[in-house]
């Protein structure tokens, strides 16, 4: 099984899956083509929270800000999953948590793995037909190869050999004491629900919490308020989730990716 | 087959993806993740409009607003066909249309079928990993599940039981007096064209017909008239649909989902 | 394989993928369903810049904005590939394209094939059960029995005959004498890049070249410059592109689809 995930928009995805589907017979699944434009972060968060409820699969990942400039193609082994993608970070938080879990596992892990469970490797690639679209040259071509070749011998590829050096990525940790909760936003997804870095269990046996001074309930269903009511519940990432029954909470609470946000709480 | 449909945009279906993969070997094929947010009758329109379409499958359809609160999760069997989702009535237009049909069809039924075609079920999940993304962690393994025993013999699944008062949802019914048809905006598509639950017979013989006063045309192709132009047509659902050659329908008309549409025609 | 190519959307794409899947066992991937609505150019242009990436296949690609008109079905036969469609010119270029390069290529050609490398035939279609979704109604099932039959043997199908005066599209040709080309744009992708029709050898040996009257530098990569910043480079399609580092270039540079492009350089 060979996974798709780009920044791409449409139709450029389409070329990628053309030249996997020319190179291998891999089953092939998108995972999505719609992540933030040139925004590691946000794809280090978005990969992470998708790759580990796969089975193993080689996973072509590529938001790449960088395309056309020297740095690496790198390719990271966790258990029996590939990652592929541009050394800029983005695919390490998924790596660690693919490599904690380990295959089609129930549920994916908390991300707590180290990086010893994971293998860094760079790709050498040479003249790709373009210097704009990697994802099609390069990434593509690269996750056919380790695909047929299998994960467990990827290292019999001529152009592969251990990276010294990769870029990782780490999502900022939030300031826990007590009663107050000091993150910020990871980011915002497409129904406008804030997810921040606060761990979940923050709310843990709360009713409400105060939220960049405004205090609102905490629940467990967007539906256990009316309508156009805030709320802070545990989002399906684990983090504390800011949201609106039936509307956008990064609107009702005025915040974005970045943003920073202070949680407190006095009612356990 | 297993086919997958929500309202959840991007990327949150790739963990449904990931779920369904890892657990079965099923055909994985996406109706469609854009699906109007929260909206069950939109949802309901577009199932009966999609599913039927498809071969023996179990189909796998969340849109969900009352996700994490006490509602069912529900399987309807319809032939050959088991569909997986919410207990809130938006799988039972689809059901029943599907019922009438059965299997491959060269086209799908007119949706005449009755709800003695169709049989419900209840999937008792328990403590899903999430509170707010059942799509993951309910309905993509029910529908794994579903598909693993095979639909014929659902019911041989110790979660499965059957269902006692589903939620049911059914379109308004236009009232139509010979040249006069009142009825109501069923939904717009993505091209602003203007879905009505005006049977299309409606327009049998005439050549123009008064909406909301002002006179169109009645054309059985959009390019039968200029760009700009307003139209009236039977759409690929078979009601009445409102459309602009080159332009969109909804904005010419200032029609949207749920307003009323009068209907008249003096010419037959 | 079938793929399938539209300016539909979602969730209509979605029937399609149903009539093919009912008609026969065939690998099933989409190309997009985001192509410009109704832009036969448009069409005509991200097909052949995805299509011939793919290995031999049946390609069912519906913009067609005459649909219920009397236009034909068409089908071109290209090397072992066969494209499937309304006859409005947008399968063409995708058809010269893949027939110069046949099956799963390297690299895709560079589109200098002649036309008779590609074979066209009318697919004669009775009362489709729509006039306004030919996709579903007539292209699938068109494109399902191409598939069954075989692209070499497809006019052993009754309902197949050779085209006569088939429509055509050609790109615009620019205007190029020494250092100066007079070109027009393409197409904009979702990037924002601005696709020219002048080949990219213009900027062979070039550091910087003059667009429309403002000079700007010619690089490999988008990040070879600060966010912002406006360049000019060779795009994945081989043609001149207009863009911004980490922005939109057809806001930056005031240009959108079948806009005038004058460049000029002085520097090699």
């Amino acid at each position: 099984m060979i996974t798709l995930a780009s920044d791409f928009g449409s139709p450029y995805p389409a070329a990628m899956r053309g030249v996997v589907a020319g190179r291998c017979n891999a089953r092939l699944l998108d995972v999505t083509h719609d992540l933030p434009r040139g925004d590691v972060r946000a794809a280090a968060f978005w990969l992470r929270e998708t790759l580990p409820w796969f089975p193993p699969a080689v996973h072509c990942a590529v938001v790449d800000p960088g395309v056309g400039t020297d740095r690496d193609a790198i390719v990271l082994r966790a258990g029996d999953h590939a990652l592929v993608g541009p050394d800029n970070g983005s695919l390490w938080p998924a790596a660690r948590a693919v490599g904690a879990g380990g295959g089609a596992v129930e549920e994916p892990s908390d991300g707590a793995a180290s990086d010893a469970d994971v293998e860094a490797f760079v790709y050498d690639y040479e003249n790709p037909a373009s210097s704009t679209f990697h994802g099609r040259d390069v990434f593509a071509p690269c996750a056919a190869a380790v695909h047929e070749v299998g994960v467990g011998d990827l290292e019999s590829l001529d152009r592969i050999r251990p990276a010294s050096d990769p870029a990782d990525y780490r999502f900022p940790e939030p300031t826990i004491e007590a009663d107050e909760a000091a993150g910020e936003v990871l980011v915002v997804d497409g129904f406008g629900n804030v997810v921040t870095n606060v761990p979940g269990w923050f709310l843990d046996g709360r009713d409400a919490v105060t939220v960049n001074g405004e205090r609102v309930p905490v629940v467990r269903a967007y539906a256990a308020v009316k309508a156009g009511t805030r709320v802070a519940t545990v989002g399906s990432h684990g983090n504390v989730e800011l949201a609106v029954n039936d509307g956008r909470g990064d609107e009702a609470f005025g915040l974005e990716a970045g943003d920073r946000v202070q949680l407190e709480s006095d009612d356990d």
